[in-house]
């Protein structure tokens, strides 16, 4: 099936060889799946053990002379290899300099102190009590530094921690974007607050709905954008939803019903419905590879936010879907198609990150962006954090929390460690970025309006799906869109969507 | 944890090396729980490769010279050990056995056979034409007898094959089994036939069931079970019941809902109970361990036949159970629980295994032993076994199967190989077995009466499953009941329950 991409003797024998490797990801993915789906209360400590002797066994053949040696004398060749060839070589070899780069005993060290780091992080966060948390913090960023030391960088300490997230993504992309976004989304928001065009607020949510009702709705959704429900993939309940896969053939979302305020159900359906069809069109023939999943996080929350909020925050979706959602919750006949949009998109300067609209959302990451950094290179004294975040969410946002929980203790991230939260901006910005291009192809109003998703799929399969994870992010957003990631899409769009009502 | 049990410095290394052989197990058991219980239709095929995938990594693993090297110095010194600590180095060297045995070529021969076999078989049996199977089972036939002399044996080439099934079980063994088996059983379905004791069929049979209705009745039998549900195990729906472990804190059965003959759901759900009772029974300073498992598949049968025909076709548990199944299942309010008895226990001369009652259905397994022990001695051609098998379910049983698709094509398990058919009448005898030594200790009746099964669970802990596979089958016997493997008991049972009316 692979043969018939990878033709070169050497990568023949590597996609054998490495075929262990994919299967233990997919032991992975099904294991961490069940906790969250299936899993009998008290079957965490026997999973959390079986799981991490697999991990172990995935990191000792990643570190196996024999494989290492196939990826250099496939090195030595790389200008006779096709594309996928490549990226094969490149993914393993990433793998395998993460899997060797860091000593095992520091590797454990981090283990531990991220699993107790994320118990007090709770404990902290329920008491608001920073305190507790600051200790281990200290420690992770001191495991950080040294990670950064270990995995190498040639400009930030920082790019090393961002490069685990975001392959070859760095601190000067993230610094050039910022610098882009900043001033443009607080312009937005000021003529947003000045002019009173969004509402912070709407009284949709507070109002409850059947959870019944609301699957039936989100089932419908996904109906109609011909998720393969049963056939390649799944829909399950968990307290945090996400997506996982299991192969390209076996890919599954999950939700949430918490009961009001239906539009956090639904756009988690559509977010991760976003992420699963990154996952379901891949090129078949990739499949059993380390090459068939999505090449990145920035590039999967590209897919997810453009379905969520490109396509279902649109004014002409909310039209669209309207009759649909009056099926299924009859409270919604009060309020027009026009009403119902202003409730999918509030916007409201707030303190919880993952309650931000659209566009107060990138500020929440500079803000974290920025911290991080500073936090690395010790601009930032660990105990000085609650404050300095306090400050500058004020000085970014206008607002200022009044307690440890709503501010600096709100996400449990950097219990796991530091370099995540900037590739949900990066998902923003391709988002924004793919949307412009997909334009000059697509009439995409047009088709969202006949609920015909089709061109709008495809169009993303050609572009950024089918490859998997053959080529790296930035190179394949030369290669299919013919520029690199630009900020300004983004400002563009949320300027078209939030200031010409 | 396990230290406790594991003081031995070796056993110890041991306990930590092969750990990741139990990760593994737990891995291909959630994997094999997912395909029948969740997998989409498409997830097939990846889903084969990845089991494969690791399956091999567990055969490495397993053939390391490291492990063995060290079960060989804990080997020196066993006398020193205590009965754990043995147990796990029986177990292991068992397994290190297996996959050594067998030559890599001929094991990659026996899955391409097997998985071809079972393919054509069911072509064959949905023609009724065993000339489309009998290639494969020659070619399955001369493998098994491969697999024999790689294996070894000391009495009888079938021991080799008994033993993969039910560790330490002799062709030696079954015969003196089935030589007591047979006139016995045939004695009381005379009796039972010509005084006409028991109904061969019950209208309740063909009466349909609202399955929502019926799983609350399963749900409600559980519970007075004292089924963990949702805690440490769960209870899903599959086409074939089965019971499956991911750890002794993490055990799963299923069920299934043909729509009608209620019997035959409740029935499916008591016997997988009977199974999980083992598994979540088990010491748990066993946990992570290769021991933490029932010992064999004859010992785990005999729990599941235990509670499904023991306890529940006993008289007094359709008495005790007869106003919980009006409550859900109305239509059973026209039948007075002695009617409901006769429903459960239908006798009836039949050619199906899997719809035999309890007295004939040793017989259809006494069939097969025969068959498969001829088989291997060559004592039967393959080309006749149709005719031998119609002439000698006739004598046996008294009934001739019209077509190939009732007689020698009806069940799966001889497209993957010889063996394991004796399991099944091992259980019944063990199950027999311990009623009669639990009768010494417990009212088991009255108890049941009182819907009361505490006693019967601790019994059946402190004898059988705390132990998980600490002892080897006919060790247990002796150390807990202080005898071997006797049929008797199971005649005197059927006799007892089907004659005195």
């Amino acid at each position: 099936m692979s043969q018939e991409l990878f033709k070169n003797d050497i990568v023949k024998k590597i996609v054998e060889k490495s075929r262990v490797i994919w299967a233990l990801d997919v032991s992975d993915s099904l294991m961490g799946w069940d906790i969250e789906v299936s899993m009998p209360q008290e079957g965490a400590m026997e999973r959390g053990m079986a799981r991490a002797e697999l991990q172990a066994i995935g990191q000792s053949i990643l570190k196996s002379p024999e494989l290492r040696s196939l990826v250099e004398e496939a090195e030595k060749r790389i200008e006779e290899l096709n594309d996928y060839e490549r990226g094969l070589i490149r993914v393993l070899k990433r793998r395998i300099k993460i899997a060797t780069a860091i000593p095992e005993d520091l590797l454990k060290e981090y283990f531990k102190t991220t699993s107790e780091a994320t118990i007090q992080w709770r404990i902290a966060r329920s008491k608001s009590d920073y305190g507790i948390f600051k200790p281990y913090l200290e420690k992770i960023v001191d495991l950080m530094k040294k990670f950064a030391e270990y995995l190498g960088y040639e400009e930030h300490p920082y790019d090393a921690l961002l490069d685990l997230h975001e392959e070859g993504f760095k601190t000067r992309d993230a610094d050039r974007i910022f610098n882009v976004l900043e001033p443009g989304i607080r312009r937005t928001l000021s003529v947003i607050q000045i002019k009173g065009l969004y509402k912070p607020e709407h009284e949709l949510e507070k109002v409850e709905y059947n959870v019944e009702d609301m699957k039936n709705l989100n089932l419908e959704l996904l109906k109609i954008f011909e998720y393969p429900l049963g056939v390649r993939s799944r829909f399950d309940v968990s307290t945090h939803p996400f997506t996982t896969s299991m192969g390209i053939r076996d890919v599954r979302i999950t939700t949430r019903y918490e009961g009001k305020d239906f539009k956090r159900s639904m756009y988690s359906t559509i977010h991760e419905y976003g992420h699963a069809l990154y996952e379901l069109q891949i090129d078949e023939r990739l499949s059993g590879t380390l090459l068939a999943t999505g090449v990145s996080g920035g590039m999967h929350e590209s897919q997810s936010r453009f379905w969520e909020n490109i396509i279902g925050r649109s004014r002409v979706f909310a039209e669209a879907i309207y009759p649909i959602i009056k099926k299924h919750l009859k409270f919604v006949e009060k309020y027009t198609p026009e009403e119902l949009y202003y409730y999918f998109n509030t916007v409201k300067p707030s303190l919880i990150r993952v309650d931000a609209d659209e566009v107060t959302y990138n500020l929440h990451i500079l803000l974290r962006y920025k911290l991080e950094k500073a936090m690395i290179t010790g601009d930032v004294k660990i105990g000085e954090l609650p404050e300095v975040w306090n400050s500058e969410i004020e000085r970014l946002i206008g607002v200022r929390p009044k307690s440890d929980s709503e501010g600096v203790l709100q996400d449990i991230h950097w219990s796991s460690g530091l370099g995540s939260f900037c590739n949900y901006t990066i998902g923003n910005i391709i988002a924004a970025q793919i949307r412009k291009h997909m334009m000059k192809k697509i009439k995409i109003d047009e088709e969202i309006m006949k609920l015909n998703f089709k061109p709008i799929r495809e169009y993303l399969k050609e572009k950024v799906h089918i490859w998997g994870s053959t080529y790296e992010p930035k190179e394949l957003l030369k290669r299919s869109f013919n520029e690199e990631m630009n900020p300004i899409y983004l400002l563009e769009y949320l300027e078209e969507k939030y200031l010409k009502v």
